[in-house]
């Protein structure tokens, strides 16, 4: 689907819906069956997680159904599901029936869950994250079905042909993303703002995440609001501000339909970089920016990834951090000392989109992860198409798990200053991460509206 | 275990799971492994849940340590997990060592998890909620073991012998459970505080979440707050806010050890009760300080039930909406008709606590639901004793599920004015719950800070 880049108004979501169905139609002859999965309890039946549905599921379902499946064929939709039982209505209050649901997505008909069984035959089918709707697959197929990333033959055809509708985003979902960001980023500006009286990191993520529920959305992963930015994937928020740090903040909402954002921005926690901050920053945001000034309809992603690399390189060796010239330096992976991620991922209905089929979105037939420590985290590595959204996501970090490491250590003997770098210990971890939407022409950055350079955020902390 | 009623220093974090072992070693002879779980993932497998361990591993272990289990056989401990793999400190930081942590939570050895089989012969163990995990134990206790509310053999012995400790709170758990209420009463506070200014229930959830964010906890179950109070399981946080409306909150928070507060106010979203909404509100408070003011050791929880139950239906008496005496009122069921939850429960590492067991935890041995209208959804029935921490949570609602069912209305056609009730149609749901520890002599209102009398709310709101 080529992406118009007019903005239109959403079409509604049936017809939304319907003209998904047919482009799966187009491009695989199989029937699907898609399950939405089931909730998950937490340390005892009745206290459950938030139940979130399936990705595929939604995509061609719209609705967060619990215990649903959707038969596909030919541009034909299928729904299966049970109506609530009316002991229900005592406890959960009135709750919509299968035909008023069906009536809702476009379905062409729609029966009880165990009709299901009956129209199981020779379909196509990836499976959902919860084991027991897993095993409830398995058992109707008569069939072992591995998990989404290790699929095979028609399972895999079927997987392919979804991705390269998802790929690109068609209005509808859109509409939901930029809604996303919108709320990500208020909730970022909130987390700036309360930075000056917060005494603790969980106070600062109560100010962000206090915005995406107050706007009734969830976080679409668990959120990162951190001192010790050199921790990847940090999940802890019990460290207390002190005013040297700063602060890392990688938060996002999704839309109750599923559509994820993901922002990352670094403040100083006392409302003033100091200047090793500035300088690290600055070189950040210059890879940042460089980058999306490069995306258009045709570029590698995979370049815009060493792309940052060389900026985030050139910059080090202007500071006296790294020694060479920036391409030698990419060359030998030495930017992967300092950012050893990707430069990011694609966007959607999972804030890596698709992820649960392993590489099969995010490495173009043919293509798979490198070897090399400067390019084997990389999520993704296709050409760049209209309709496409990704997140740009440079970072410095100073991880002593590889910065210790005596192998790096020798490596890279005469290519870092060490000494030099030791300068620059109040810098623990920086990324700067926006949603970039690939147009026909360049990008829209669905986040620009908050702010990334010094001087903004400075200010806007201290209004 | 007696309560000792007196507030000492808590002892440390391995002293108490010493006694806790301890006393399960003099109820429980045979060796017993409890699994804390593994995270269950949400729409990709690294997009996971915040992860929970299981309970009772909880209760013994002290520590949410994922994928991990502990033996225990008369009096000692010994935990089986595996260290972190060393590429894990790149995403994670520095992560605790096994060692570590059987120091911390007073191990006396400590292996890997792969050890475990070999100490695994005649067993006894409780089942976790996660499916892996239960397959797993399944697979290595080479038996089958059912859920957990439908143990048997010595798995139930061992659920009984747990049940008989976990039921009175010891000073480690009161402590924690007193942390849980405070962090609570603040995020109500900020919700009745927040009202006037907000437009949407969600508004609202966001003030109240936003208190339990920032103090590093997180929600001990899915909140209720809602202007739909009659729907009593509501999930939904979309509706604005109208200014005749009620707001009905069910929030608690949940300490990182695990242990949970659980509280219920209703208020106006306007900053005034109406003549109606007081009334009904005052039946209901009533009911709740009737019930605190009669709960010692040895009472009945049954009987504190069917004092909330004669008090509601008395005051209904005086407002006209039902006729009769409240005796045979409530010896009708007539209260369930507005009142169809039991009075409370178990509240301690489970918001309902221990109620994966089904009713062992709920029920003394020997007795069982009943089947009355009025009886059949009180979750706890049991002798209160020193120690024990229930919710008092009496309410009124007007469930069109129960109200417009043709067999209610005709069997308490001439029991309900349905004409005087038809007047009170702003009171679509009202609950007051607290958190109360029953003492040597009496009680200890855990949640007494957070005011419930009509005068107070209104002030609050105002200030």
């Amino acid at each position: 689907m080529i992406y118009s880049g007019i903005c239109r108004k959403p079409m509604s979501l049936s017809l939304s819906l319907q003209q998904r169905r047919k482009q799966l139609a187009q491009l695989f002859d199989d029937p699907v069956v898609l399950w939405s999965g089931k909730a998950l309890s937490r340390n005892f039946p009745a206290n459950r997680y938030p139940f979130r549905a399936n990705s595929h599921f939604l995509y061609f379902a719209g609705l967060q159904l619990e215990n649903a499946a959707i038969h596909l064929e030919n541009g034909k939709l299928t729904l299966f599901m049970d109506n609530p039982p009316p002991a229900a209505t005592l406890w959960h209050g009135e709750m919509a029936t299968r035909e008023q649901i069906a009536n809702t997505i476009g379905a062409d008909e729609a029966y009880p869950l165990k009709e299901l069984a009956t129209r199981i035959t020779d379909i196509a089918t990836i499976p959902v994250q919860d084991r027991v709707t897993h095993q409830e697959q398995c058992q109707l197929l008569g069939r072992d079905l591995p998990v989404a990333k290790a699929l095979k033959g028609k399972d895999l055809d079927l997987a392919q042909a979804i991705v390269s509708i998802r790929l690109c985003h068609d209005e509808n979902a859109l509409a939901e993303l930029k809604k996303a960001s919108k709320v990500s980023v208020k909730a970022h500006k909130a987390g700036i703002r309360a930075t000056l009286q917060a005494k603790t990191e969980s106070e600062i993520r109560s100010a962000m995440e206090g915005v995406i529920i107050a706007h009734n959305m969830t976080c679409a992963y668990n959120s990162i609001v951190t001192v010790q930015g050199e921790v990847l994937h940090n999940e802890d928020y019990h460290n207390p501000l002190q005013s040297g740090d700063l602060i890392l903040a990688d938060v996002g909402a999704e839309t109750d339909s599923g559509w994820a954002s993901d922002i990352t921005r670094t403040w100083a926690v006392s409302g003033k970089f100091s200047a090793t901050q500035r300088d690290i920053y600055n070189v950040v945001l210059a890879a940042h920016d460089a980058c999306i000034a490069k995306m258009r309809p045709g570029v590698e992603y995979r370049d815009i990834h060493l792309l940052a690399a060389t900026v985030i390189t050139g910059g080090l060796v202007d500071l006296g951090i790294l020694k060479g010239n920036s391409a030698d330096l990419v060359e030998q992976d030495a930017h992967a000392l300092f950012f050893p991620h990707g430069i990011g991922h694609l966007l959607g209905l999972d804030v890596h989109d698709m992820e649960d089929l392993g590489d099969v979105a995010g490495y173009e037939t043919g293509r798979s992860r490198s070897d090399r420590f400067g390019l084997g985290y990389l999520r993704l590595d296709r050409k760049l198409r209209p309709g496409m959204l990704v997140t740009i996501e440079p970072g410095f970090y100073q991880v002593p798990a590889i910065l210790n490491n005596p192998e790096f250590r020798q490596k890279y003997q005469n290519t870092v200053n060490w000494e030099r770098l030791a300068q620059f210990s109040d810098v623990r971890g920086i990324r700067i991460e926006d949603d970039v939407l690939i147009t026909n022409n360049g990008t829209e950055v669905l986040t620009a509206e908050l702010p990334n350079k010094i001087a903004e955020i400075e200010f806007l902390m201290a209004t």
